[in-house]
């Protein structure tokens, strides 16, 4: 049984973990760590715990906790991580960090996008980006820490990625228009997050300055071999759970001038996701749908080409508290010990 | 492996019991009756299954669908299962009716509050009410047909059941509010259902006239061993999933003229749900709340006493899909085939 | 033009008497008190008046404020107004409070149900409890300060006047069962209001505690000629605006042992509420929605009588902010200068 | 008093027409035209109206109508107004159609989009695009036809247009991503509008084919002088009311290759909408939200510059309902009948 103590376990991210891993048959949670309700029942902050979590609420004691466990999932603000980590600690225990203080390999367009100084540069290079499709083979039992990507980059690069890969679009036309539920906003007593200010309302924010612009990018350059700029532009929908991105990019044309065929776009995407258990490529004409994932940790992934303009249309949905963060966490858990990858991420999504 | 049809596989109960059975590891799903959608692939009215069920929707012939299944849930509109059970199919295959049809013991009761004419009385004696945690043993391999609870019934009868059992309220005192997501409303494309009438929107409806009532006052009466006659009003909120009742009765009062303390009340509590898995009595003071259980088998149930009125308020929570239809309905089917009762109902409420 | 100044403009209410005023022909706000915006543009905290309102917000001095205006409205926190009101702020400006200090004219009940001590009890007996409808006689350009009812104590107590002043029910019996919108619950930055708490759940709260529980009895007490006590339950439900009372009682039976009929109920509501502009008295049958009564200043009711129980459930709904707040306050207003009572007040219900 | 017929009045553009126009000073429904709700009364329908309007719903026969009215609103499927449209008729009446009907000037266009053969073409030419803010000049007393724009086309020109027309973007790599609250689906109840298929969702729909394009690139191109081909990519969101467009393009850069300077940007906006009452230009940084047009004929209009990619992302919101249906038709009336611009439209938007 692997032993797993979560940092930051009273977040929306910490508990969505907390639900994962209590029907997981090969971890259990033994620390509850949450600095604001230390000495607090966990199922009285989170009360569907209620008879399922018995724990009491711990304090974020890194070096304790790495004594205690066998790895440890930190869902914490940027910064906390890379403030308090070391060698000793990673020497003793595994760590996926949901945070984005080791996502990004250069340290400069962390400390850019993000403003504030990286206190721990050091392990950034040993960080293994922990997108499973794509970097699985990196993520084995000799990995020490994992780089959760975030909900926001999770869909808008494996939506993409299939395509920049083998060249079928011009990278310098990508946009990703972005759509989250409020839960990415966490649980934060803020203004903006409240009820009235959500509810029947729609907005974007960070426009052209959000945090996981670098982190797209980063990812997409690996695919294209060169470097990536897109535009990124998140919109906060009045949902609990949910990200659905949009992506526009003008289709590279043939010799003769003519688009890529639906058959080509579709052949590129089952090349990479053909075997995937947790990406489900739509059929045609279908477009995903947030609620169709809801409590799962699929992505649901289509596209419309548009022979007016040329450009294609991709499609992506996810859970962002799952394949966008605690599921995703789960499964680089899965993969750092050699179990099965899938191993307690069969929920089928929830509907309605 | 128990092979299991549905009849109604495409409405919102029907769906659930989909979702259910897909992660049950006794029980597979092998026929999906839908006369709207014969022939179409079931994922393509439900794509959250997409990837996970591959298989067509099917008629409701309830006669050959006896020969290939050893239990089938009706998930049907009223009089449908009562206008075509036979003797013989009774005797081939277990029957969980999640349709009011043999709910009602007296036969004119059902019939003056659904105004539809009974095909098949004859069965009703036989028929057990299936509300797992009251009547668990009459639910053995050796019972034919189960008559499901409503959702609103369940939640309104195991609120108030230890105390009307212990002869703790005036029954006579007893008013039952409701509130119900929309989900109960099933999936016709009906106009009081579309997004923007339930929306921002609370409403009282089927005012006195709501068919759950003479259920209730059924089992309630069993429980008093007297006729209980009670108010119940639903009322429509603007969720998807999710019961809440808030129970009102007069306490009886001691010779000496007092209340009855909390503990007394909670001990009756314990005395009959203290041993019970899927229904969690809550700390003193706290309140149910309907996104505690969503997604889960649990009930949730709490109360308080008013000593300036000398009422008790009661107050329960479930997800009507799940404790309130589907779930309940399995839990019903593990009976039946004598395994486990919790076996693939351990699904964690699901928050935010 | 009457110049109004308002203080806690920011909240909800306040906000919404800016709305209300700014439609006003004879009303003008020239005072936007804010405590936590001072010197912010009243249109960079609600970016709805852009363009509308160029003022700035400002403080809460209520002295210097009584110079510059003829009508203040207090939107503010309990204690507030009773912490700082002199006799020589009174002798020059009317006070509309829309905060409970002088509601309650017993004022140890004030300080029990408050917990906090009433620091100018002395101007409680001249306050006028502004519930249009049934005190307009006392509101008038002789009045100098105004109580202005809380949100469900208005639809509680409209929805059953008429019953209890004919005698018509047993109000022993009375319970008001109330569903709100969360607007009701302020702007506070307060986790239990965020969306991600709200949306997909209900709940009750201040279960036999809450503070409009007093305001109810005393104002039903002095229709019933004795005194009244009644189960208040109030639930939080996932929309802006918006509340619903459900409301039960015993109907007194006639000397013959039967029930009043439905016209004789009917009567007594058309007595007392025939003549009123913002009180809609539904057709037979028809239940109240919230949804229909959204952004204006009516109150619908509509009731159903229980033979089986020899109940009568009396619903009625009306839009927080507006009927329950802000509406109700400018109808105040416009009685104490002498305009018409519906001045400003004709806004249409939003659909949907 | 201007007498106003509507042509689908219980649809929810047409319930909106009367929301409005029942606060008109100089306008009057004299006809509430309803196919499917014939002799009953209007506020049985929608219950927000009841004792404000009294009328019955009558027949959609638009001779007669035409000789009762000085105005028809026709708030009608696709087709039906050009099916009956004739001379003699537009020799009475003055028509504002909200169909598409008249719309699109080039005839083929418009039946390749909507898939039906177009049956009065001869009076396209004669309608005027009733886009007041750009086409007021030829709404006029002279006028007899006008083509109400559509609620997406309204919000995606206006946001774009003044950048068109002054050429400072490449309308080559213009794409509008849109989203709608779910009243623009209209009041049919289809399965896909239900409330728990559009809660907790969001979905694109009409990817590459949605009907608004040619219209988006009809009117964008008369500014650019060009032809304009855009992607147009609308999103169900699950709130009642508002549009929300978020467009890329490509900002021309200068001989020297530098972007434009936000002031420069900032003044065209300026110069086409400094004097408009119903566009506001926010500050720089503020993103538009739909809540804060609520209710109201408001389209807010933001940008931010992406110095990054050389692209400009313009955000425009309104209410569907209103700017972009109900509310620009009757600013189109007062147009057509001499009337002020804004009677009738002071709404303040509602919030929250």
């Amino acid at each position: 049984m692997i032993r797993a103590g979560i940092i930051g376990a009273t977040g929306y991210a910490g508990s969505e973990l907390v639900r994962i891993l209590t029907n997981h048959r090969e971890a259990e949670v033994v620390w509850y760590g949450s600095r604001s309700y230390i000495d607090k029942k966990y199922h009285e902050v989170y009360q569907n715990m209620f008879r399922i979590v018995e724990d009491v609420c711990r304090d974020d004691n890194l070096a304790e906790l790495a004594e205690e466990v066998d790895v440890i999932f930190t869902a914490t603000p940027q910064g906390f991580l890379a403030g308090i980590l070391t060698e000793e600690i990673l020497s003793k225990v595994k760590i996926v960090d949901l945070s984005a203080d080791y996502r990004i390999k250069d340290v400069k367009v962390y400390e850019k996008w993000y403003g504030i100084e990286h206190k721990s540069p050091g392990f950034i290079s040993e960080a293994v980006y922990g997108l499973c499709e794509l970097n699985r083979g990196q993520i084995t039992p000799a990995t020490r820490l994992v780089a959760n990507p975030g909900c926001y980059t999770t869909c808008s690069i494996l939506t993409a990625y299939p395509l920049v890969k083998e060249g079928l679009i011009d990278t310098d036309t990508l946009i990703v228009d972005a759509k989250s539920g409020t839960s990415g906003a966490g649980r934060g007593a803020k203004l903006p997050n409240l009820f009235c200010e959500v509810n029947e309302n729609i907005k974007a924010y960070g426009v052209a300055t959000h945090r996981h612009t670098p982190e797209i990018e980063e990812q997409l350059g690996y695919a294209a071999g060169r470097e990536v700029t897109v535009n990124f532009t998140p919109h906060l929908v009045p949902m609990n759970r949910g990200i659905l991105v949009t992506e526009y990019a003008k289709l590279k044309r043939k010799a003769d001038g003519a688009l890529p065929a639906y058959e080509e776009i579709r052949a590129a995407y089952e090349k990479y996701y053909g075997g995937e258990k947790f990406i489900r490529l739509l059929d045609s004409g279908a477009c995903p749908e947030t609620k169709w994932v809801e409590g799962s940790n699929y992505v649901d992934i289509g596209f419309v080409i548009d022979e007016r303009t040329g450009r294609i249309i991709m499609m992506g949905a996810l859970d962002n508290l799952v394949k966008g963060a605690a599921g995703q966490a789960v499964q680089n858990m899965n993969l750092l010990f050699g179990l099965q990858e899938s191993q307690g991420l069969e929920m089928v999504p929830c509907f309605p």
